[in-house]
C-alpha cells in the first residue's frame, strides 16, 4: 500500500516536510534497519514509552515479551504511537544553528493485535530469530509449547507511518561558507564486536548477524 | 539525587527488576552515552511520540527545536515519557526463548519547562554542541539574536527516572548447555566513518567528537 501523499492528518510531517517519505519501501527499510523501536501508549490517561525489539513480517511491525506484560495488556486496549529513529551521521556547519544529524526515522500510528493463532506465533518467532540471525532456528534446542505459551507476539499494521531523513550534507548560510572551521558529515554507524563465546559452549561456529 | 528504590510508582520496573537501576550516576550515564531519545506525549488525549537529540546539564535532559513547533509547545502543556535505549549486544543462546539483548535504557517521566532565559539558553546551546564536539562553541560563525530567538530550548528534570540494563552473558536452561550450537554475546557498538569534509570547507583540522 504505497503512499506518496502522508495516509493520515497525524502522520503528516509538519516540521521540515523535505524530508518526509510516505511509501510502504522506505518505511519497511527503516523498519528492518533497526533492532529497536520505542512504543508510546496510555494507561489510565497517563503517557507511558517503552523501548522494545521489534521485527517486521510484510505490512506489519511485530513485538513480543511476557505474557500478562502490563505493556503488552495496554497495547491491544488503545491507540499506540512507535518510533524508531536511526543516526546515520553529524553534520558539522560554520554557525551552531545549521549543525544538524542525518538520520532515518519512524513514526507509526495505530492498534496493536495479538499474534494467538500458535501456527502464526510460531512462524512469527522464528521469523524474528532467522530475521537476526539467517538459519539459526532450526540449529536451536527446539521452542517448547510451554515457552511458546508464555510469550505474546503482538503486531501492528505499517498503513499509517511516515518516515523522515536526512542524508545530506551541510546547508550552512552563503555568507558564513568561508568561515574558517572544520565542516562536514562525520558518519556513524553500528559494528559487530570480538564474539564472546559461553565457555561451556560446545558450537562451533559463530553464527552470521544481520549486523554483519 | 541518588535513589536506589524507584522515586515513583510508575517508574518502578516491574518485568525482570534484577535489571533495575535508580541511582541519578546510572541514569545520567545513559543519558549522556546516547545522542537520541524518544519525547512521548498527548495532544487532545491522542497519544504522539517524537525521537529528538538531547543532551544533559546535570540533572536535566535538554531538548531543542523551531519556535512553534507543535511538539515543543505540547511539552511545556503537560506530562511527558522520554525514553533512551543503546542496544549493546547480541544474546545468542541455545534456545530461542533464551535469545537477548544487551543493552541500556532509561525512562523518565515529568513535565519539560522552557528554557527562557537569554543567558541560560545560549549556556545551554553552547552546552549541547561542546558536549558533542569538545570546543567547537568558540570556533563557529557567533550565534546572532534572531537564531536564538528561532530556537526553543526545553528541559526535563531527571528526578523520576528508572535506568534498565543488562550486561551478562548468556542465560540458558541448564538441560540445554551441551547442544551443539555456538552459544554468546556479539557485542555492537557504534563508530565513526570517514569525514566528509564539504568541498568548500576552509577548516584545517576535522574536529574530535564525543564519538572518537
Amino acid at each position: 500500500m504505497p503512499h506518496t501523499t502522508a495516509p493520515s492528518p497525524r502522520t503528516r510531517v509538519r516540521r521540515l516536510p523535505e524530508r518526509a517519505h510516505y511509501d510502504a519501501d522506505s518505511i519497511a527499510a527503516i523498519v528492518d534497519a533497526a533492532m529497536l523501536c520505542t512504543v508510546a501508549f496510555q494507561i489510565d490517561g497517563m503517557v507511558h514509552a517503552i523501548p522494545t525489539i521489534h521485527w517486521r513480517e510484510g505490512e506489519h511491525l511485530y513485538i513480543h515479551g511476557a505474557k500478562g506484560s502490563r505493556m503488552l495488556k495496554a497495547l491491544t486496549a488503545g491507540e499506540a504511537c512507535v518510533t524508531i529513529a536511526l543516526a546515520d551521521g553529524l553534520v558539522l556547519a560554520r554557525s551552531a544553528m545549521h549543525h544538524s544529524m542525518n538520520y532515518r526515522s519512524v513514526v507509526l500510528y495505530g492498534r496493536f493485535e495479538a499474534v494467538t493463532e500458535p501456527a502464526h506465533k510460531l512462524a512469527s518467532l522464528r521469523a524474528f530469530i532467522d530475521g537476526l540471525y539467517p538459519g539459526r532456528w532450526d540449529t536451536l534446542r527446539p521452542i517448547s509449547d510451554k515457552e511458546l505459551n508464555a510469550t505474546t507476539v503482538l503486531r501492528i499494521a505499517l498503513d499509517e507511518a511516515s518516515a523522515k531523513v536526512r542524508d545530506w550534507g551541510v546547508k550552512d548560510d552563503e555568507e558564513d561558507l568561508a568561515w574558517p572551521v572544520w565542516a562536514g558529515v562525520i558518519p556513524l554507524r553500528t559494528v559487530t564486536g570480538a564474539p564472546e563465546i559461553e565457555h561451556d559452549s560446545v558450537g562451533r561456529v559463530v553464527p552470521p548477524t544481520r549486523f554483519g
